[in-house]
């Protein structure tokens, strides 16, 4: 077992904040419980955190989460009993489940957690067939995992507006697929739930409106546990129109890394941290750890050279950046083996299910670990996050645990703001449309 | 850890049973859904079965489980969500709950299974207290556990209709005390919600109005998934008006024990299984295995000694037996270190959450179990019985434990209609009670 370490020396302020989220634990459950009564709960959804010993924050929400296959065994059973209970309310009737996974069908580990989330809703007792939108695959097609499992990938069929396989109408389609590629034709319009909403994709979602709902959900959270809402909540800015290869739009760019770096540096001098701000610069849009860099200096994003411009400018399946996010960096001093590490909590419903560490042996504490390189380390305890232990002191793993849990779950809280929000301008877009047609 | 060992010769017909509980889990799994969108799940249960090789069926369904401390510590994550889950559906507005025992306080297992579900709740966010019916206890009071483990049992308080602690008004009242002593006074008429209901305990629940459920829903299950509804679900009937000192209605018992063994008979002949059919015979109302025997013939009832006629007269807390319960026997195979053995499944809300061994060297397989000099193995797996696994052969373990689950919710699905039943019954008492006042 590896005891992942949290190497800061300033851990004063962050046992302060472990304290108080476990003290509140009562209200905090309370607080959560009383918000899934009046939002609806995400399918599923995994969190990276950061931790900083001062700092405790969210600083990316997956709506597609794809490492289950990085979740201990020890965690499967309580997959399994979260996915029955995300179905009993949101499609109880549902006995087919149609997985829609990402193409990039050569990455052994995301077909490793395919193969996972297939396993978690076959124990739930759905069924669940695997239906891909890579053109090339036109008839079903068995991939052999290194692992030793094996994963069918079906091609995607449309009957009037039901999305199924070729012997196999679904209730439901779940996605697993970020839609970075834009909404892909055959699942619009579907008279079947898919889940999350397709506007959840990348297409058309917006980190900076996430951000914006966490902030709220943050500001309402430290009321309640009696914080400083800076304490989970990194600051965040964001510019449209940017052109990185034209470099129009670096003005504003400039303009927010300084606002930022300035309240910042006004709280580490509050907190009496001793540590440089920096701030994280990446596509409002997008995922996998592209188009994404640090920077200690407003000029820093005014003298990019053209290989930086050229990574900013693209993300994942050539998606190009026009909307920027400019947030707060939050150092992390968690450690494994030595190497910087920062947690990931996954969730399915209201639950945590489990986490694992993101560790990057050739990156420092200061910069983003979802890149080339990383690696998985399952979280250091046997039990999950959900349990914290009142007889503990609050810095070991089980209670520190505890306090990622909440945060996380505040994230996946924002989230369901985020996704009421977006429902709500879509409906309206779309009666517009229906009085235009 | 401990094999538990099926070492019945019959094993043919299980398997087959059990293959096609394996064959029909979405089905299952979609019934038991829509079963719990239009019944309200009991907050916990635990079953205990008998699994005789040719059968599996519960035999006693309890409302205010006491062994959660018999549960492995691989459980409590499980535990901890399932109550999550059923206090977002009962009571989410709760923060406090009181706890209210059983006052038996010298029984330390018993107590460490308080201790336990103290920990549940408290793990799931909910403020614990737990308030004793024990008229001796005054003032607050510390009880040191064997296990090292402190217990602290306060005297309720009644305010108005409101019930509670000293300085502790909860949301909810959580009874894990059967009531076979009646209904205290105190707790009548609160207008805290009580869960279970005040109904649900032994002062008025019946044995034969459960398994008159359980039959309704094993046979709608049995057309779900194809078998003989017997496979799964014991003969039984009720006789009114006994008294065993008097032996006033032994006739009536004499009569159903013949009509169930000749029923027996008939299964047995007809699936070549060469065994002698047995009946238990118990009170319809009450716990704790006092006021149960095993008959072979209508004569076994006639012929009762003193010894047998005082110990059928009363079970826990006095309470006098007057109607009884012929239910058909179900032998149990399944042995621990060559002991008789019967699973205990454990329930939270509508999930599996645990189990173990009733384990009784002093007993036979035709015999019950639940009686002085028994103990309790765990389960002989890590997982949880939720998680059958298609690939393995249907009688590996975690398959076999799959089939437990089922039935055990099968059960528990059967106790959401007899409290619905006597919820209505109570309900119409109390209008006719209002209309003659």
């Amino acid at each position: 077992m590896i005891a992942a370490e949290l190497s800061s020396g300033l851990s004063g302020p962050l046992l302060q904040l472990e304290q108080q989220i476990l003290r509140s634990q009562q209200p905090i459950e309370h607080w959560l419980r009383t918000h899934w009564l009046e939002h609806e709960t995400p399918f599923y959804a995994s969190v990276d955190l950061r931790n900083s010993g001062f700092k405790l924050a969210p600083v990316d929400t997956n709506l597609f989460p794809g490492g289950f296959n990085n979740l201990k065994p020890d965690f499967l059973p309580l997959c399994v009993q979260a996915v029955m209970a995300a179905v009993q309310k949101l499609c109880p009737d549902a006995k087919g489940v149609l997985l829609v996974p990402e193409s990039h069908t050569r990455n052994q580990f995301y077909l490793q957690n395919v193969v996972q989330l297939q396993t978690i809703l076959r124990m739930a007792g759905m069924k669940v067939r695997v239906g891909t939108l890579i053109p090339e695959i036109t008839a079903p097609t068995q991939l052999d995992l290194a692992s030793g499992a094996k994963l069918t990938l079906e091609p995607l069929v449309r009957r009037g507006n039901r999305i199924g396989l070729q012997d196999f109408d679904p209730c439901v389609a779940l996605l697993n697929n970020d839609l970075s590629a834009g909404i892909p034709e055959i699942l619009e319009n579907l008279e079947q739930r898919v889940i999350p909403p397709l506007f959840a994709g990348w297409a058309t979602r917006r980190k900076s409106r996430h951000f914006g709902a966490y902030s709220r959900v943050a500001a309402d959270f430290a009321r309640l546990v009696d914080i400083d809402p800076w304490l989970i909540d990194p600051y965040f800015g964001v510019c449209g129109e940017i052109n990185f290869q034209e470099r129009t739009g670096e003005e504003c760019l400039a303009g927010w890394v300084d606002v930022i770096l300035g309240k910042v540096r006004a709280k580490y001098k509050e907190y009496g941290i001793d540590r440089e701000p920096f701030a994280i610069v990446k596509a409002d849009a997008g995922t996998y750890g592209m188009g994404i860099m640090t920077v200690k200096d407003p000029a820093d994003v005014r003298d990019l050279n053209r290989k930086q411009r050229t990574k900013m400018a693209v993300v994942k399946e050539g998606l190009s950046v026009t909307d920027v996010l400019v947030q707060e960096g939050v150092y992390t001093f968690e450690t494994v083996k030595d190497a910087v590490a920062e947690p990931v909590i996954y969730m399915i419903d209201q639950f945590v299910v489990g986490g694992f560490y993101r560790v990057h042996t050739g990156r420092g504490p200061d910069e983003n670990l979802n890149a080339p390189g990383m690696h998985f380390e399952p979280m250091p305890f046997d039990t999950c996050c959900l349990l914290p232990d009142p007889e503990a002191s609050p810095d070991c793993a089980v209670n520190r645990m505890y306090a990622y849990g909440v945060i996380a779950r505040l994230a996946l809280a924002a989230a369901s703001l985020e996704l009421e929000e977006m429902a709500v301008e879509y409906e309206a877009q779309a009666e517009r449309m229906r009085k235009l047609a």
